[in-house]
């Protein structure tokens, strides 16, 4: 027996989760020695991602939604990178690097029927690159930025480019892919370290939302107005974004995290809009755009061994860090990627 | 020197338009004996349209939007019929039937270089249609409802269509185009006399928003959720429809009547749902997509001439009676089309 620490999701929240009521600390134990049942295979965590959406799986088993709801009083999960360490699965082999929806959890054993969750990536031994960019810039979150601004953005060369939450996982791509497109890219952050760090990775303009007025940024930065507004935030940002819209703007909307921990949503009065700016307003979820990800492998990890792209990244050690971690993604706290490192190889 | 009564945009309203104040009528004369510069042309106005839009070109010319501002002390104008009564252009004779952007007058003298304005129907000599279809179910709002529904609704079989301001100009065609599709198709209006006349026209379901509970009678009529939202009325409405909506709902937006004549918007506050719902929220012109006409013209004449189709027309008569009809339209006192009819051929 060997220990498997655990994150329980212990009790839905109704605005921000908190460490011991919400999200708990579990001491287990899992058996590496005894047989595995046919087609089982059993992943050590190496890192984790924790993101914003799962904000939206903390809640009752009833309530539908793209992502599903935790199973109150199991471990949460989310994107992991990992080491198979066991398996009677002819395509996981002792060793092979794989990356897919593991639990926050030391160890993930995964039985037959969840085999597909996870797939091979053994390239991540030789890449150079760190293991925990697997998660982030050529994870998930990357490819939510890669699809969003290319699928949905439709960017065309010399257009203005608005990022809010501009220095997190995913906007920070956005706008440096932005760049690589020939578009003119704005974004805005929570703090004038992250205003600094868009500002050196490449951005046109960038703005501090918490002590600047968006407004009369959005004017300066913005002089010809915003044609794709990659939205991650919601409300306010939102109506001010609108006012600031070219005529066919495009508001690709990946997440709105102003709103996820509040039962008062900030609402929007400037609509009428959308019919004489004819914009559109569209909402997507990155695993339903599988044939782009090819493509997004090849380009982002050419992109950043080429060091076209930086990607900043915050770690937390261990997996008792990993609520916390959760918690300062919700709020703000990090600067570029959070990620939970749970082992090494 | 023969009558060509006029209405003058007079004052820019806040909220409602009033007749005598924001609209004026002016008794004015043309002269149809005089030579016309090369080019130049006459046209006598049958039939003039009135609709929603309009509100939002009674503004100060300084205000962008898609549609320019109406000139202060100057004639009103919109879609109209007329006849050819005078012509120095080789395109247009004395007896042709025209459509087109005409003066909210008698008569319009067209110059040379607006000349464009208006193109030859003659075909509505002997359609058998009356002259009003022209400049509603086949004209301007026709085309709404049929480029709307089709090219932005992108309806398939079997889907549900819930429609606001559904006996209005535009919503009683898009509902109808609905059933020729094979969708479920529910509308709402503003009085019982109209929600009749959607359920003899076809609708599968349809309600009265002044007395009934918007939320319960979408959750009777739209069992399966709603696909496509034809959007003329915004506000409340939309924040209901949302909560209604499908994952990959589409939200066309024509317009957004309820918000048209308040300094004092709606909010919304659900928006977040865009994300969870991957939904798409488009504004569209009509006049942007004419590579349509084409179609739009065959398909809905033949409809209306098999019958599969009907639409209803309000009349007022006579020039003098515009302003009121434009203001019946805005509050929604109009049954079906609003036209005024101004002389006959």
């Amino acid at each position: 027996m060997v220990s498997n620490t655990q994150i329980i999701f212990s009790k839905i929240p109704t605005t921000f989760p908190e460490v011991g009521e919400h999200m708990t600390i579990k001491h287990d134990t899992i058996d590496l020695e005894a047989e595995l049942p046919e087609n089982h295979y059993i992943v050590k965590t190496l890192t984790l991602s924790v993101d914003p959406y799962m904000r939206g799986r903390m809640r009752a088993a009833g309530t539908k939604s793209y992502s599903p709801a935790f199973d109150l009083d199991k471990p949460m999960a989310g994107h992991t990178v990992g080491v198979i360490v066991k398996s009677n699965n002819d395509k996981f082999k002792v060793d092979d690097i794989v990356y897919g929806i593991g639990h926050f959890a030391e160890y993930t054993h995964v039985p037959a029927q969840l085999a597909f969750l996870f797939t091979p990536r053994n390239e991540a031994r030789e890449s150079g690159l760190p293991l925990s960019n697997y998660i982030g810039v050529l994870g998930m979150p990357g490819m939510t930025a890669y699809v969003g601004l290319i699928k949905f953005g439709k960017p065309k060369k010399g257009e203005t480019l608005y990022v809010s939450a501009a220095s997190g996982a995913v906007g920070q791509l956005v706008g440096q892919i932005g760049k690589v497109l020939g578009l003119h890219v704005v974004g805005s952050a929570g703090s004038d370290e992250k205003v600094a760090y868009l500002k050196e990775i490449g951005f046109d303009g960038a703005f501090n939302y918490k002590t600047e007025d968006t407004n009369a940024k959005l004017t300066e930065l913005c002089p010809n107005g915003i044609d794709i507004y990659f939205e991650n935030v919601g409300g306010k940002m939102l109506e001010n974004v609108i006012n600031h819209s070219n005529n066919f703007g495009r508001i690709v909307c990946c997440g709105m995290i102003s709103q996820y921990n509040t039962t008062n949503p900030e609402p929007i009065h400037n609509l009428i809009q959308i019919v004489s700016k004819r914009l559109r307003i569209e909402g997507f979820i990155v695993g339903e755009h599988p044939e782009m990800e090819a493509d997004f492998r090849k380009d982002v990890t050419q992109w950043l061994k080429d060091g076209v792209i930086q990607y900043r990244e915050t770690a937390a050690e261990g997996i008792e860090s990993a609520p916390q971690a959760l918690i300062d993604v919700l709020k703000g706290k990090n600067f570029g990627k959070q990620v939970v490192n749970i082992a090494s190889l």
